[in-house]
Formats: structure tokens, C-alpha cells, sequence
């Protein structure tokens, strides 16, 4: 019964990533449909000292290329942050997914006991691989996640809980 | 290099439902020193058709006891969903905690490729216990635990993303 981090990491990656490029769809239809300039909702905050959605959708993304990168062992590709528009940020989740694919499933499988370091505002973080995926990389990807969600909630898009699950492997019976 | 579902689901929710519980107690305090009745907060939503922090609460300790207790393949214990105070909302959080220590972790460990059913609306939902784990069960588990965070940051309680983490095993260097 094995269970790999690999499974664990990529495919709930690309899950999220695909959920939330929809989930911007609909709301740049909902902004389109409202005459609201989309630069409105990319701006928009939970609270004026949280992080506006442009943030949220950037800190996802780095958290699935980085995360799974360092699981790997290879160093993360840099993404500057100077998207403003939609498609930027859209292009922004496509990079991430294509480079999703390219990282060594077995290196990240192997990498459970190793110790990782990674950036944490002024110092580094150090935890193994298990630890690093289930405590730090997946709560962050999905905090920013429904961050963003409600976000776009509070907004007044269209979106429900299946639009933040998106499409998994789920049987209906 | 082994990884398992009882490591990858058990002390996420254990370090989570602490992390709720610790927020919840910020939350009251930020209450008493603005004299705004707790029942306030427990009420607040993020949006008209959202639900509450009180509900938010109940289903992360659902998705905590009914997750891991499919996966150990028995039946979730059911909790009434009738809390309408903080303290019984905090007595719900100590419950799950005290149910996620009585499971057998190589059942968990198990059911990796075993088919779970649950309910989901007014249908039941299959997946593997894998699966189930990584797509379902973790991801609304997060999804409620951002949504009270926000609930409460929004409602001006000084918490932080280390609030949201909670005691993670964390070296920084």
C-alpha cells in the first residue's frame, strides 16, 4: 500500500492550480458582466493588511514550484512578481504547471528523512521532506488557495465549493 | 523512505485543531477587550451565503475525525452539531483530538488503495483512501481552517500565518 510524495505533492498541485485558473475565469466574467475593471478584483483584500488576490495567486504558484523544486532537490525557477493583468497571473499558473512535469518523481519520493532548507523572511527554515510537504508547503498552498477563493467570494462571483475543489478523482454513486 | 497516510493526515490535524483552538481563544480575547459579545464573532461570515464561524468550526472537526476514521475503516463517531458557545466549540476541538489518539495508524496506513465510500449531499462519494486523503478530505479541512482564520482576521482579531500553522516542527536557521 504505498503511499509517495510525489502523489502526494504534484497531483494536488495541479488539482489546485487548474481549480483557481478556472475559478479566475469566472470571476473576470463576473467583472466583465458588472462593467468592473478586473485590476478591481485583482486588488481586492480580505483586510487591509492581508495580501490582495494578485499576491494570493503568485504565493500559490511559488508554493507548488518551490515546494515540489526543493522536494526534488533541484533549485525552484525564479518567477519575477511583476504581473498586473489577468493573463499575466494566468500564464503565471500555466508556467507552474509545465514545470510540474518536468521535476523526477523518484527525487522527490526519496527525499521524506532529508533535511530541506528554504527561504523564511530574514533566515532559513529547515525541516525534512515529509514534514516540509504535509506542515509548511501544503497548509500555505492551500491557505493562499481559499485565500483567494473567498476573496473572490466576497466579491460576489459565482463560484462554490466545487470550483475550489476542482476536478478530482471523485466517483459519485 | 517511507511516507504514510497516518503520518500524512494524523499530526496535520493535530497541529491544525491546536492552531484553530489557539486562534478561537485570540478571538475571545480580542471580543472581551472590545466588549463585543462572542456570539458576534461565532456568527460572522465572509459572505451572506457562507457559513458562519460556528459552522466553519464543526466541519473542521468533522473533516478531522470522519477522514481519519474512514480511513482506519470505521465508523466516525457523530457529534450533535449544537454548539452555540465558545466553550462548547473548544470542548468539540478537545473531542476530535482525543478520537484522532485512539485510531490504529496501521489500518490508516492501509487503506492507501482500499475504495472509500461517505456521504456527500444527497449522494455518496468513492474514492481511494489515498485519494480520499489528498483531494478530499485534506483540501476542505484547509479550506474551512482559512475560512475562520479570515473570518477572524476580518473581524480585526491580531493573528498571524504563524497563528494559522501552529506548532509545526519547524528548525529555523
Amino acid at each position: 500500500m504505498p503511499y509517495t510524495l510525489s502523489q502526494a505533492s504534484l497531483p494536488v498541485f495541479e488539482i489546485g492550480l487548474n481549480a483557481i485558473n478556472a475559478v479566475l475565469d469566472k470571476a473576470a466574467a463576473h467583472a466583465a458582466a458588472k462593467k468592473i475593471d478586473m485590476s478591481v478584483l485583482l486588488a481586492w483584500r480580505l483586510a487591509p493588511d492581508m495580501f490582495p488576490l494578485t499576491r494570493q495567486i503568485q504565493i500559490i504558484t511559488d508554493q507548488a514550484k518551490n515546494g515540489s523544486a526543493r522536494l526534488a532537490g533541484i533549485d525552484p525557477p525564479k518567477f519575477e512578481d511583476t504581473e498586473t493583468t489577468l493573463d499575466q497571473l494566468k500564464e503565471r499558473i500555466a508556467k507552474t504547471l509545465a514545470f510540474l512535469k518536468t521535476l523526477d518523481k523518484g527525487a522527490i519520493d526519496a527525499s521524506s528523512e532529508r533535511e530541506i532548507t528554504f527561504p523564511l523572511g530574514a533566515h532559513k527554515g529547515q525541516m525534512t521532506g515529509a514534514d516540509y510537504l504535509k506542515h509548511f508547503v501544503l497548509p500555505n498552498f492551500y491557505f493562499h488557495m481559499t485565500t483567494a477563493y473567498g476573496l473572490m467570494r466576497s466579491c460576489g462571483v459565482d463560484i462554490g465549493k466545487r470550483d475550489f475543489m476542482g476536478g478530482i478523482p471523485l466517483k459519485t454513486i
